[in-house]
């Protein structure tokens, strides 16, 4: 349905949490080291409720050279930030497209953001919070993504 | 903004993360017991992200009943399930709504659901998919309400 792009998670938990809502959309998972941890173990997959790991296209990239090399860069990949005023829901979002995000404790780079700024979308949130889990921004943004595809969706 | 209702949650660090959520939303959290755990400590929700549990709109009930005699129910009560084919972004919500979930191992319960068939709600899933993690879900439903009711967000 859509490419769901993790850049150098931190925690394997939300890694597992992200792999099963990608296998309830039939959206592929894309992991981009270096990870916060050695190797995503099964046990933590499952921890996270998912006992179908092995079902999931979940692909793995030694840095984003490598991820752009097979998937190249276009205007169809949004950057999920909140470093910029446009809303995820305002953006059109077609079958294919690729939804990135950043690190637990950073984000995505600004040097990333710089390369597309028309295609970062961002989370409203009220004044005081600074951020969402990110398993929580993912489902957030993908489920959207989905409601507007809905007749594409099996 | 929406009124979250969490009944019976089992786990301390979802609930810590659906508490960032909620404020993050601006919503009033409420949990209703017997909890799957003895209370909620401030490392659990400290360990969730969530550092201001303190400033969160939450609300404990000893049970369901407690719980109606101070949020009477009516046809604002949304029941998120696996056992509706009712589409949550189908339904149309409205600031001061209600949403329920239920206990991560069991969901809602079948003599609540048939309380008020007309506002069950569910999330689209591949067939193959069981569930999704409750935090989740909470994000997805309660995003969807407020993308409907953004002018009200603040």
């Amino acid at each position: 349905m859509f490419n769901i792009v993790l850049l150098e998670p931190r925690i394997p938990g939300n890694v597992g949490t992200i792999g099963r809502l990608c296998f309830a959309m039939n959206c592929t998972l894309h992991l981009i080291k270096p990870y916060g941890f050695g190797e995503i173990t099964e046990k933590e997959v499952r921890r996270a409720g998912l006992d179908y790991w092995y079902d999931l296209d979940v692909r793995e990239y030694e840095n984003i050279e490598d991820f752009w090399s097979k998937n190249p860069f276009n205007d169809r990949h949004f950057l999920a930030t909140t470093k910029t005023k446009q809303v995820y829901f305002d953006a059109e979002y077609k079958v294919g497209d690729y939804i990135y995000f950043g690190r637990e404790d950073a984000g995505l780079p600004v040097s990333l953001l710089e390369k597309s700024p028309k295609t970062c979308i961002t989370i409203p949130m009220t004044n005081e919070a600074r951020s969402l889990n990110i398993a929580n921004s993912v489902s957030i943004v993908a489920y959207e993504a989905l409601r507007q595809n809905f007749k594409d969706f099996k």
